[in-house]
């Protein structure tokens, strides 16, 4: 679509920002079913971001999107429209807010519950230069399960500043929200704000304003205006209730399936294993409990929730909590299961130190989405997990080679004495197990040669195999370990094996992963000198939006460059 | 003193009671002015413990002390009265909760805010098992503050459980607590809790109850046997005001000042200098602004908030809030420091990545504690910072000397253009600074040897030079290296040197350290074949408390052993 001016949005009459409406929501839907990305977030604020263009004056005045899964129109409406097409491809414009692709995105985010911090640093910052513009923070009521926010809340009187908050109210986080703060939400805007819920605003020190009906631009239009003017004298909290998917029926119907739409699925699902053989073990053993935090579907835990409802929480986008939860749970002799992407387990990190892991309780977290994720960027590729876990004592890092030997790690799990990571990507192949033992590599290729591949789960052992088969082509002898566990690594084999040459592959940044385990036994064990190690994984950058085996190869998980290696290492013998 | 056993506090007359209160006293005075530990805090519950143990069955009953700072009264009630003069030693009785040294302590905390998390695990556990018990979650209104509390109160509805939360309110945290949550409970304690406050709670799915005069036995016992009635049918929160540091003037007088009490002080503190050097920045540039986590006087910045009170920022508990705030001062050009414990850093772990590591913005991070810290134990040992900081792109990490090289730091900190974290040790020597160049490496000795120790941070260089006194006295040669940047390391320098055996001496488990760095250097320049690296930090495990230079010793950092190792060095040639 052609770039509308803020001057034409600002000048246009009520059906002409209609029209305009439509036609964002047409390019959105257009876009998205070509580069996949996030549709019923998106189409739900169409109307809400244009009133924002229409009142407020970017990139004078700051608007920060909480996650940043709703940023399209905003995009659509600063100058990126005839970008828009290369949405969330390599060098294209990212699904998330950048500050390097446009001055209109002040601040980057990509987890939920920033905003309002972001926002209240943005406006001081702005105090303390003396200067005049609005800061605005917008937030979906998922986020407002989140601890951060009521940190943010708490600040409003320290701070001393003024932001406008405005609480997008879709009744979703991913899935739908739950707890107590949604049924405060819900009753505000049955359209009769009990008094003591607008105190509960108040008593932070914001205005409580509201709009029942965010999709419509002439109630919203007025709303911003006298929010606007509120927040010359204080900060303002407007409540905006809208539908997601707005405008899209499929949208509507199907809200949490809409939520994210992906393109390119290539294999089977990870998570689907996850639901069955949680089901499973949990129809055999009691003790067995999922915990998510506002993630049922997409990790596949939708067939537990329905067997065991009684057994199944999902406590809303609360990292934090849920891993205490878990903790707790198996202090009583539960056998909790956590299941998050490997990203968002960065938020419980404190929790699964002290909590999980100092008290060495048998809680299992199912990290999916680890490795290079794609293209969502920078906020969601699970490339660290290994360097952050593999410090803390107690915990068990497994890495499974395949859809089945993620299943026999499961079952293993259930009776394993402490606390267990798995961590494995989204798609995969069911594939075959092999030899499968707790806390053991195994060995898929053996022969005499001076090459050995230590590979740490799937995306690295299937380049393993290309490697070995390359290599073979071109008369050349290499052995291959699943390097199932980095955390033990298996010491005695690596120190049994006789190889020269040894070479580890691993879906994650160098820094602190299977390549420094690897080494850290070779020195431990004298044979540092005999033996030459040359690691392969992610270089020290955070990795953009891309397609995922692209990345892959672009920051470091290069076939040619470890082939070449190869090469090498048997030329010197 | 002698143990007071259950049957006779449940028989007891008020009187007698009271009696006993005084007896706890004392033994709380008495053993914290030998061994140190929490004072305020634990004076402030000694009547609130007893009522629990009186109107409670534990250990059948559970309670979760939320930070756990406060328990010594119930060591002291449990069984463990007799060996409570070993309090903080190593070997003896933890000042914190701890499952392995009594079924008394159901689960262990040490950091604010996951008491009701835990609290409700562990009552969903008993409903799941059929059993019957009471749950108890005893939390300081300064964990109020913390967004885990509201993650769990918003689970309250969804677990379906009950729990009875006691919010022991002495209108503290370590500082006196601020914003917008305190207010609510201020007024809530005046006697007159409003109407809306109570419906806050009660939102939620709480009861609402208030004891306001909670050193008073007369007043708790019949509020905590409401509590417990009504707990038999839902959730209950009972709000209890306590005075911190009860019963002993010096302490009502000056709570903040013995909140904490530590012995064995031998050095400058690196915090008064922290403390010097900002407000000197501060005064020169504008830009300059800090912020912290409830830790003002801990960390040094008193006078920086005296003097530029409008440029300095007490959040409450809210390291990621925190963390977050400094994130987006920067985006509009402030240069914002951080000051925290190493340990509590790791709550706000996903936020340095993306918020501060990913945006790359000029944060520097003073991250005080680091290292081993000693009596406070496993959860107040800053040993992971090294590993878990490492991963991440962007980030600079630096590690002085002594307190004059941290100057420079900070000083040179202010004109930096990314995110900065200084690690350092409660005390130290103030010392010389020596050549300092950013991400520069420093030569201390050199000389023709084959052996060569990098060092990172005060303690390690003194053991360096220790070891460097003590090779020489033999007749060995060796070089030493302030390895003050452990991310990037020195690559220059390390690739420059020629000694054939590297020493790392890092305060910081093994894994994903600066001997991890330093291998990696080799490797990636093929040198790893020429050199031999050992690595002396921590093992991997849990240091529980005792006295920091022991702890050091027994957990890695042992002379006489990297001594021997450099005389076996020196045979080997």
């Amino acid at each position: 679509m052609k770039n509308i001016s803020s001057g034409e949005l600002k000048e246009a009459s009520l059906p002409r920002l209609r029209e305009i409406c439509e036609t964002l929501r047409e390019e959105i839907v257009d876009t998205v079913s070509v580069r996949g990305g996030h549709l019923a977030s998106n189409l739900g604020v169409v109307e809400l971001t244009v009133a924002l263009h229409r009142v407020f004056d970017f990139p004078t005045d700051k608007i920060v999107f909480d996650v940043g899964h709703q940023c399209y129109t905003h995009k659509l409406l600063s100058g990126r429209a005839a970008a828009f097409s290369t949405l969330r491809s390599r060098g294209g414009l990212s699904g998330f807010p950048k500050r390097g692709e446009s001055e209109y995105d002040c601040y980057e985010t990509g987890h939920a519950g920033t905003a309002v911090s972001a926002a209240l640093g943005i406006a001081k910052a702005r105090d303390l230069k003396n200067a005049a513009f609005n800061v605005i923070a917008l937030v979906g009521d998922g986020s407002f399960h989140n601890g951060l926010i009521y940190e943010a809340l708490n600040s409003l009187k320290i701070l001393n500043t003024r932001v406008l908050i405005i609480l997008n109210d879709n009744g979703m986080s991913i899935s739908p929200t739950v707890g107590g703060t949604h049924e405060l939400l819900s009753e505000m805007k049955e359209g009769d704000a009990p008094i003591e819920d607008v105190a509960l605003f108040e008593r932070y020190g914001l205005t409580y304003m509201g709009v029942y009906n965010g999709n419509d631009l002439e109630e919203l239009l007025p709303a911003l205006q006298s929010a606007k003017k509120a927040l010359a004298s204080g900060s303002v909290l407007l409540h905006v209730s809208t539908r997601k998917g707005q405008g899209f029926a499929f949208c509507e119907r199907e809200p949490e399936r809409t939520h994210g739409i992906s393109l390119g699925k290539s294999g089977a699902e990870y998570s689907t294993a996850l639901g069955e053989e949680l089901t499973a073990l949990a129809r055999r053993d009691g003790r067995v409990v999922a915990v998510t935090a506002a993630m049922t579907d997409a990790l596949g835990l939708r067939p537990f929730f329905r067997e065991f409802p009684g057994r199944a929480f999902d406590v809303g986008i609360c990292e934090e909590h849920a891993c205490v939860l878990c903790a707790a749970l198996a202090t009583e002799g539960m056998r909790p299961y956590y299941a998050i992407y490997s990203t968002f387990l960065q938020r419980a990190y404190d929790e699964i130190i002290h909590d999980i892991c100092g008290q060495k309780l048998p809680v299992t977290f199912c990290i999916d989405r680890a490795g290079v994720t794609g293209a969502d960027g920078e906020t969601h590729q699970g490339v660290f997990d290994l360097s952050y876990l593999s410090p803390i004592p107690n915990l068990v890092i497994a890495v499974p080679k395949n859809i089945a030997e993620f299943r026999a790690m499961l079952r293993a799990s259930v009776n394993f004495s402490g606390p267990l990571a798995i961590r494995y990507p989204r798609e995969g192949e069911e594939g075959e197990l092999g030899d499968f033992e707790m806390l053991k590599f195994e060995l898929l290729h053996s022969n005499m040669s001076e090459i050995i591949i230590y590979a740490a789960g799937e995306r690295c052992l299937r380049l393993a195999e290309r490697l070995y088969a390359a290599a073979s082509e071109r008369g050349v002898c290499c052995s291959v370990v699943n390097a199932r566990f980095v955390k033990p690594v298996d010491r005695e084999m690596i120190l049994s094996r006789n190889e020269k040459y040894l070479i580890t592959l691993e879906d994650n940044v160098l820094a602190g992963g299977l390549g420094d385990a690897v080494a850290r036994v070779l020195r431990e064990a004298g044979l540092a000198q005999e033996r030459v190690l040359r690691s392969f994984g992610y270089r020290d950058a955070f990795i953009p939006h891309g397609q995922a085996q692209e990345l892959a190869r672009d920051f470091g998980l290069d076939f040619e460059s470890i082939l070449a290696y190869i090469m090498e290492c048997h030329a010197r013998g």
